[in-house]
């Protein structure tokens, strides 16, 4: 049987959620760990937007239920997952939206996830897409203490791994900006799961970028696909919606590519850095790599639209890896047209998004594939625009 | 004249802040933008905690003076970058401290920022000090667009470059845990600034970390080291306090390596994803370059529990990189001593922080340089703990 597995293993989760207000409130935590007695300082009253009609600045606890008959690891005092759903969480700016099931995030892009053209990168984009998936697992009340299962897939030795993601990016947030990441699962075939995110501007209600992902689960000892559970699709299907970000008719086949690739960037080695907490490499970094053997005058000159990803199998943290990327024509030809560009200064923006001048925009297309000694582990398709850019 | 430069170039401001109460209320944004209207979504009722008696919810916009003479960039509306003093800052979950010159943040710790052991890597945390400190910037209303330099460095053509950090990690934050980040700036001598840092539990009010850096002006275009001006010394000198993260009575000197190091990594290439909004490459990356070099056998069985580092000059994106670095004795015994506590399954908790059986805790000293064809980027000391697993 073909089986695959994959550095993430988020996953959406929760049914037996009653809808209870749970809100941080004003108190003092005082718990017993290992016999020494632990006063902590005030957890002050904090209250955030909310359209879910809470209460706010009410002081159940009822939905933290760290404490468990006495006994509570020091782990558990400091990450407080919860085990009931919670509607709105004021650390994490989140809170569950669709009528229960969604998850939106407000999040202010930081100095340290954009670039030098102060746009958040596409791998800071990734990074925010896995934060508010767990955040959406977390509110749910099922999270179990892996990266994103639930307490049924736990019990079944289960984990989610990624098949398919398809990222389309309108506009680049820009450094400091506020932006409103939603996100919601829905069903994916027999066995499969659809998680789906969508970013927006928080001032001015605009998309910035969407994206769609498609998970499947596996055993973590035998490494093989596993059907759902019925116990596990009681945990999740109450959570799917029908809602696409993207309109995937038929998605588009990325062909394979072969040694004939025109840049290759071999002997790519796995470092401490790039392993997460499922010890695989992280598929963020899978990203970076692709990208990174696109020439840089190309990337100087041009802004990823969108990406496509189909996962094959994990890499270890021993693992040589080699990332061939062949583009659908010669770039030296875009490189031209954009030259003329610069020339003439026909520049707009500068700012992550396209100005007035973007109705003539060519874009380019780059076909991807990270492997390890002829064994795949993703092939990819990315899209690129030509930047035009400010300030020259 | 000795010049030398860095990547990061934040600073801290402000004074004429004349204590306003600045609040996001309920209302809808409606700005033209280059003649083409644009109507937002209404930004939504939204307080936070406040330790400095503002009036939550109040629908003051007086500090976010986006509109400028009726002109205004789009990069404006989508950033707002305060430009009087703020108190509060829902989306940062920031508010100033310290009888309004100090600034805190409540940050929780993202699941990409943790490293397999689900601790908040050192990279992340600088990463945060840095946030923290642009952020303290931006509250203070003197921010002008560059990264982090006030309205009066601009006019001077002067940026902040680092010239020493030490940083002093007791306990690892981990993976969802709420913490609490405060900073705050002093004098140094007579034309640098101290900016220091401290690093709480939310829950607990444990300290986890604290860190100290040294700061200095730079004239951008001649690249040499500048006395502050007046004015810039009268905007930044209201928000100098004494107070001390770390009591540094004589620092301690770190040797130069040369190339009898015992661990090389040459031919290290910044990426373009290394750079910042600075165009140079981010001193975080200085760190992981300098980490990497040592044996992966060391890091999986120690912890950092400090690091000192001097910086000498800056690096830019095309240069060729040297890292080296020597332990103060020979690891194998380290390592062998550890080998034994495994043996012995003396292990304790593995979240993160020392447990109860760290009272025979062993440290070990590296020595490190990053240089370019022998000209100095930057020399740093690091401090390590064994850590203690758990399990195994």
């Amino acid at each position: 049987m073909f089986t695959f597995s994959c550095p993430i293993s988020f996953s959406i989760t929760c049914s037996s959620s009653n809808g209870n207000i749970q809100n941080h409130g004003d108190y003092r935590v005082n718990i017993n760990v290992n016999g020494s007695s632990c006063t902590g300082r005030p957890i002050k009253h904090h209250t955030l937007l909310n359209e879910v009609g809470v209460k706010e600045g009410s002081t159940s606890l009822s939905a933290i239920q760290f404490l468990e008959n006495g006994h509570i690891s020091e782990e558990k005092i400091r990450q407080r997952i919860p085990r009931q759903k919670l509607l709105v969480d004021p650390y994490r700016q989140g809170l569950i939206t669709e009528r229960g099931v969604g998850y939106r995030q407000t999040v202010v892009v930081r100095s340290y996830e954009v670039g030098p053209d102060k746009t958040a990168t596409l791998e800071s984009l990734l990074n925010l897409f896995q934060e508010t998936a767990l955040n959406h697992v977390w509110m749910s009340g099922l999270l179990s203490n892996g990266f994103g299962a639930t307490h049924g897939m736990m019990r079944n030795n289960l984990i989610w791994v990624v098949s398919r993601m398809h990222v389309q990016v309108d506009h680049y947030p820009i450094w400091g900006e506020v932006i409103e990441i939603d996100t919601w699962v829905g069903a994916s075939g027999k066995n499969g799961m659809r998680r789906d995110w969508v970013i927006r501007s928080q001032a001015t209600g605009s998309t910035y970028a969407r994206a769609t992902s498609t998970w499947v689960m596996m055993n973590e000892q035998t490494r093989r696909l596993s059907k759902i559970p019925d116990e596990v699709r009681d945990e999740i299907s109450p959570w799917f919606i029908q809602k696409q970000a993207i309109n995937e008719a038929v998605p588009d086949k990325i062909v394979k590519l072969d040694d004939k690739a025109k840049h290759v960037n071999s002997d790519l080695k796995p470092k401490r850095s790039d392993l997460d907490m499922n010890q695989h490499v992280n598929n963020v970094k899978y990203v970076r790599w692709m990208l990174e053997t696109i020439p840089d005058k190309f990337l100087e000159r041009h802004q990823l639209s969108s990406i496509i990803l189909e996962y094959r199998r994990e890499c270890g943290s021993s693992e040589v890896v080699q990332s061939l990327c062949q583009p659908d024509e010669d770039e030296s030809f875009a490189n031209g047209v954009q030259q003329n560009l610069l020339t003439n200064k026909v520049l707009v923006g500068g700012n992550g998004r396209l100005g007035s001048l973007d109705i003539n925009v060519l874009t380019y297309g780059y076909t991807h594939l990270l492997q390890t000694q002829n064994e795949e582990i993703v092939r990819g398709r990315t899209r690129w625009n030509r930047k035009i850019c400010t300030g020259l």
